[in-house]
């Protein structure tokens, strides 16, 4: 059994947790508010809390694939670089958009950032592969 | 061509064939309802038919991340397991929240518990190789 | 390093590329309509980017996972092929659907065809392999 990405393997699932803290936060939201599923709006915090779940939601599917990839092309130590600036990213843009919609735009960047270079990264080096190599 | 996994393969693909049929639930509930897409409210019936597949889609990133993860650490056979009691939870949880959203409980809970432990059991055990074999 | 699916990955990256300026039409819209988030809906125009990127996104674990398998069991070329109508398809049900809703199914048939193929051909293969080989 061979475990070449075993740091990647690490943020992958730490980053799953982060994401898990955020339907966490949803609950808490529903709990505080009143407001039970299948109910999606009638209260700003819940209405926040579900934002950010959704918006890291929409993003997983770029960020995980890409962080794969790249941990493929560039090697294990540069992915969880990046996979933990994607989590600072995602922290901060979590904690922003609860205290004040305004406040979501500088986590938002850091964790876009990191996706590109991740998937720019992977997209770069996949082409100069095929290139040099024929596939 | 190696197929080491070819039992978690199987188990991934009926778990994405048992989310495509949420997906038709929800159009189903909309012939019945009579209310055409974008508008995503205004039956009981067809909101908590969204509600299933949209839960669903929000747990899918952890639940197959982490299953492929624990299949590598794990073995085919472990993760098939999981994925099997992943896939009765979720049946469950559809039918219980389509009949009544109090009776989403049960089955909510049995895909939980399988996420947790397909999620904690790779983690575990990519921190124990990387301690022990220095990644 | 072997990268014997370099295509598959190029055509993953663009997959998801395209995905992401699904995301750019759902902040145009936001932009022309004056609708900050979190709201999600008051303008049409908003609605229907809002529906193409969340229907692209519930169909995203589908369609990645089971591409993957499906390059694995049935390899490159064809997957990537695959892949290239999954995006056609997305992009003329994001075109069809800003321009009318009534206007999404082509778009939406073509790519739900390719997942289709790629959904069953791997389940196909994975029993056969498993039959044939016991794993």
């Amino acid at each position: 059994m061979l475990h070449p990405h075993s740091l990647t393997a690490i943020a992958t699932l730490l980053s799953l947790l982060l994401y898990l803290t955020f339907g966490f936060q949803v609950g808490r939201a529903r709990s505080k508010s009143g407001i039970h599923a299948p109910a999606m709006s009638g209260d700003p915090i819940l209405e926040r809390a579900l934002r950010v779940q959704a918006n890291t939601l929409e993003w997983l599917p770029i960020y995980l694939v890409s962080l794969w990839l790249f941990a493929i092309y560039w090697g294990d130590i540069a992915a969880t670089v990046l996979a933990l600036v994607w989590i600072i990213g995602r922290l901060l843009y979590s904690r922003g958009y609860m205290a004040d919609p305004g406040k979501r735009e500088m986590g938002f960047m850091i964790q876009a950032a990191a996706c590109a270079i991740l998937l720019f990264g992977a997209l770069g080096k996949a082409f100069y592969v095929l290139a040099t190599a024929g596939g």
